[in-house]
């Protein structure tokens, strides 16, 4: 009986321990929905801050469901200093740490290579290790397997087993995404494809194991996010179109999908968040065939730039400078409904404006630290909604009832989360993102 | 009562003439589902050898159903030369000519003003003019209704209406799709809309009307096929990269898509036909914002490319030299199903090949005039198989056969239409389209 097999009987018989390598917004709630389905999981992490909170029982971040899952016994967050018998306990790896991009756009290997050190401190004879975390093509068999063989002189496949298994959930469903999306499994051979799926079974009986090799799994990831990616640039470039032409681009795009079985096309807006802003440059830092992906990113990056460019021209055609407006920002986070500021459009909006010196007050229901919403709008010259939360819905009664008397404001609605015309109504000037009549 | 008053009630009676200006493969389904539906329909062409093909009750073109409905005496086509009387009689026009691209990759206006000449020979008080013809935004506002007001000396939209209404249906499935898809309608205002949507309706009391501006009609429908298109792109790009790390895209993707409520991406393959091919300039040329069209053409376009530089290294990896090859070139049509040869991948995979002196015999069950399959598979040393026709699955035994003991011969696939494996059994060497296994 090999070492693998004994793993697979321990597994088999919930009698394993699973170590989740980084408690972050994947690796955290990917843990306690094992812990729920009866497995023993240890999360190790290096902040011990982060650590203290999450043992206090209060969730660190937005994720619907999260909190109520955090005082499961069968879930320990542990700091990785001083780890190592808890460690060495474990028979299962998950690594789910971060893969940023270093400032040239490549692929920053750090933590990753760091929890490949960590893991292997003790012996790694009869484990399994599963990279989570997103990674260029590549990664798991010409990096993480020579890395892990060299420094432990074990044999990949006999000694210990690995698959890719790259994570694909929505921030703010992961809970409920986790057991309901099929897996993606790129084990490094059939033994471990097995390993690997028995593992993710056990958060779901019946969920769907897609088996494939590890550089497909890794792949499989980057094009997922891609094709989202390049669709929302498409959104975007079709409602700079739509500017050009006079014509509103998301008006368009919704007669284009309505009961067409060819339609589909998102809806335009602002674009951001770590997962689609990074994960293109995994792919392209390794390809001589970039280029829709580059463009994509020139383009929704390009989004922010765009809004304080119109902005500075609308304003112009009013006979004002931007530079002298005071701008009141709302929604600071990268998408509807989250915490994560991470890679936000509406942050680089601000920096942009900043930069040039013009007063901005950031409000977002969502984000702790922002300021209220009072005080971004009450002086302000222009309002730009910037995330489509849902707590901004029908919000411009309010917002006039605020100002009371103060002078004319300009509204840039970058999600036509408003109604133009109700804009009007209540007093504001209102310009859309996508959508521009050419008569004004 | 006005002009256009009198025209609702006629339409609203069905005691109107409708004349269709061209008669190929958008407007001759049209003109008879019209037919089908108890309006009096013209259809006018310049060609006429085709009118007479017509009258003999044959199908000029492949079209689901179209034959049968070529017989009903509603129906009638007519040869422009010496059309005046029987164009004078029509109430409704309906413009379906071509709108090709010049050498330079702009828009060909001719046919459209040709035909607007023509319906401009009769006063054009109390009619209605449809274009239905594919075109760049502006094309009415800005071309359409100056030229016809100042040929007329009559007011558009107190003389006579207008209405902006994209042929959106699929080549082989337009009999169905007329009927069914919702119509998007820009009218030249509010009254246009209505008559426009009212003679729509005569189609499907049901029909789902979709009313907006001209110019929002126009760029609906080029952001539509557009959609298809930068997708296409991005299948073949991914296809590409996949091919460079030693991978399966067409696997990838489909492990994508599998049970992801995100996926959706297309299958990698060739791409084009008239309207994909050519509608991204009609934006394009319009736009400062054309890059991601533009790469998408670039990608798209490059793929015949791809596979002759692919056929080449794997020839020379054989130590043959694919000049000397006899190359058997199966399926010449666009895409699966179709007799259509426009802007067809296929051909421009035969021509590159041509242009380079190597012998291609061309076989496609759908176009008349190809050589039959025996003759484009006996004696090949490279069989490509160009469009995924239904009549090509499961057809290795039988090119098997054909070729009896002839010398090894090498399949290219662009489709992942035959499985690679049972090539291999049946003597083949097999090559896959997005598909490289690095060992190979």
């Amino acid at each position: 009986m090999t070492a693998l097999d004994q793993l697979a009987g321990k597994i088999k018989h919930n009698d394993f321990t699973l170590g989740i390598i980084g408690i972050g917004r994947i690796g955290l709630p990917l843990a306690l929905v094992f812990a729920r389905a009866g497995i023993k999981v240890t999360g190790f992490d290096l902040d011990k801050e982060y650590i203290s909170e999450i043992k206090s029982g209060k969730a660190p971040f937005q994720e619907e469901g999260l909190e109520a899952l955090l005082s499961n016994p069968k879930f320990e967050a542990v700091a990785i200093e001083g780890s190592e018998a808890r460690m060495a306990s474990c028979d299962v790896f998950i690594i789910c740490v971060g893969t940023p991009l270093t400032a040239n756009h490549h692929v920053d290997y750090n933590q990753l290579f760091s929890a490949l050190s960590l893991i292997t401190r003790s012996s790694l004879l009869g484990k399994f290790v599963i990279i989570r975390s997103t990674v260029p093509p590549g990664t798991m068999l010409e990096r993480v397997i020579p890395f892990v063989e060299s420094r432990t002189g074990l044999k990949a496949g006999t000694d210990f087993g690995a698959a890719s298994c790259p994570e694909r959930v929505l921030e703010g469903h992961a809970i409920e995404e986790i057991v309901s999306l099929p897996e993606i499994i790129g084990g490094i051979d059939p033994v471990s494809t097995e390993i690997a799926a028995s593992i993710f079974s056990k958060l779901n009986h019946n969920k769907k194991i897609l088996r494939t090799t590890p550089g497909s799994a890794e792949m499989a990831k980057l094009f997922a996010n891609m094709y989202r990616y390049v669709n929302f640039a498409l959104a975007n470039e079709f409602a700079l179109m739509a500017e050009e032409f006079g014509q509103n681009g998301a008006e368009i795009i919704s007669v284009v999908n309505d009961g067409y079985p060819r339609g589909g096309i998102p809806r335009p807006g602002l674009v951001g968040g770590p997962c689609l802003t990074k994960d293109g440059y995994f792919l392209v830092s390794n390809t001589c065939f970039p280029d829709l992906i580059l463009l994509a990113a020139r383009i929704n990056e390009f989004m922010p730039q765009h809004v304080v460019n119109r902005l500075r021209m609308e304003m112009a055609a009013r006979g004002r400078h931007l530079n002298n407006a005071r701008v009141g920002l709302l929604g600071t986070s990268f998408k509807a409904g989250s915490d994560d500021e991470r890679y936000s459009p509406s942050i680089k909006i601000a920096e942009l404006l900043e930069s040039e010196h013009v007063a901005v007050v950031r409000h977002d229901p969502h984000v702790k630290g922002t300021e209220s919403l009072e005080k971004a709008v009450r002086d302000a010259d222009v309002i730009i909604l910037a995330t489509n939360h849902k707590e901004f819905e029908g919000i411009l009664p309010k917002i006039q009832q605020i100002r009371g008397k103060k002078g004319r404001c300009l509204i840039f609605d970058c999600w036509g989360l408003f109604d133009g015309q109700e804009a009007r109504s209540h007093g504001f000037d209102y310009l859309k993102l996508g959508s521009k009549p050419l008569q004004a």
